[in-house]
């Protein structure tokens, strides 16, 4: 596109967002210059600058993307095949163990890179908090569907915050190890603790069955 | 110093290491020019030169530094104060909260960062898992002092590396809401895990005790 009066077109914008995400998914925010931005999406700054003030800007639509996409390409793909609530929390685990897996650990979650690279930018701080917040409310709905399987004293909210977690903290192991292994570890060892949790559930609903609830059906 | 044949004193390489560690820390390793370390630590480039082959060089004997200060910096300072073991791992935890603290959650753990930022650099990535690996073996060593305390299925390097995760994750969130809030909830989830744990330990050794451990002394 050439600088004229003409203003580029909305599909220009939604290119611009589409290569920032996908170079400062794989880069960082720092390491993805405007001119890389730029020369992969086929535009000049003109049409940059005339949707976006700044990089930060055009950084925050990537971010409102990826909240837009949570449903549709996240999770809607894996809740579709799983019905059970609490296996759909281990089968989105599972959704990034082959991300990971894809890019030989290379990557993991866009959010969560940003997350430690920009904590000290308030208003892109504030887009991925947004982002990690709608991916716990989806674990706390399926916790809650599962409500009568954990102990009535857990609170769900807390435990989907904590899922995320190991998650992310999952994620960055996998990576520093190059190896899906420790991955594989943190998420057995949440089940392990999700199993400890249910399994105190049901002895209290159902004292007469106490430990032996597993064997009888 | 100025670019003469004498070679550069070894203090300037180890003011080069810690104006290095403390700006890649601060800022991430991309957004750190090597015009900048130099700027700070009062150096030359041939003085970097001398010492490093690369920047890259200049960040793993940052990350040797980090490893050589785990016990002296992280551990001693916390495990001369704490004598039960399990209260060892999390008076290990709240020096991280007390870190986030400090800098307003913006800053966390300066290898989880690089781990995000550099997985892609085999080099850095091995250095990492070092420092990760020498951080489990020290939680590692608490949880087997304490090994009569835990079921004796519990994989205790497992769970070494889950507690790393549970930190590694809790900072991020605290930084991505900018707020200690979330460090805390994961921590207190990770405190019941352990709760739970050491609850089913007690009845398997002591069968008649079963449901009563906690209130008969």
């Amino acid at each position: 596109m050439s600088a004229t009066t003409q203003p580029p077109s909305p599909s220009t914008r939604d290119k611009l967002i589409e290569v920032a995400r996908e170079l400062i998914y794989l880069q960082g925010y720092e390491a993805t210059s405007v001119a890389e931005i730029l020369e992969k999406a086929g535009a000049n700054s003109g049409s940059l600058y005339y949707y976006f003030k700044s990089k930060e800007d055009l950084l925050l639509a990537v971010l409102e993307t990826y909240k837009e996409m949570l449903w549709p390409v996240l999770l809607e793909p894996i809740f579709s095949k799983v019905s059970d609530p609490v296996e759909r929390v281990f089968a989105l685990l599972d959704g990034y163990r082959r991300g990971l897996e894809y890019t030989a650990c290379t990557a993991g979650c866009p959010i969560g890179n940003l997350a430690l690279e920009l904590s000290d930018h308030p208003r892109v701080r504030e887009k991925i908090a947004q982002n990690f917040e709608g991916w716990c409310r989806a674990i706390q709905k399926c916790l809650d569907e599962a409500a009568e399987r954990f102990p009535p004293e857990m609170d769900r909210g807390k435990l989907s915050k904590f899922v995320l977690t190991v998650m992310e903290g999952g994620v960055m192991q996998a990576r520093a190890h190059g190896s899906i292994e420790p991955f594989d570890a943190c998420v057995e060892q949440l089940r392990d603790y999700f199993d400890r949790l249910m399994a105190t559930a049901k002895p209290a609903a159902r004292p007469a069955e106490q430990n032996s609830a597993k064997q009888t059906p």
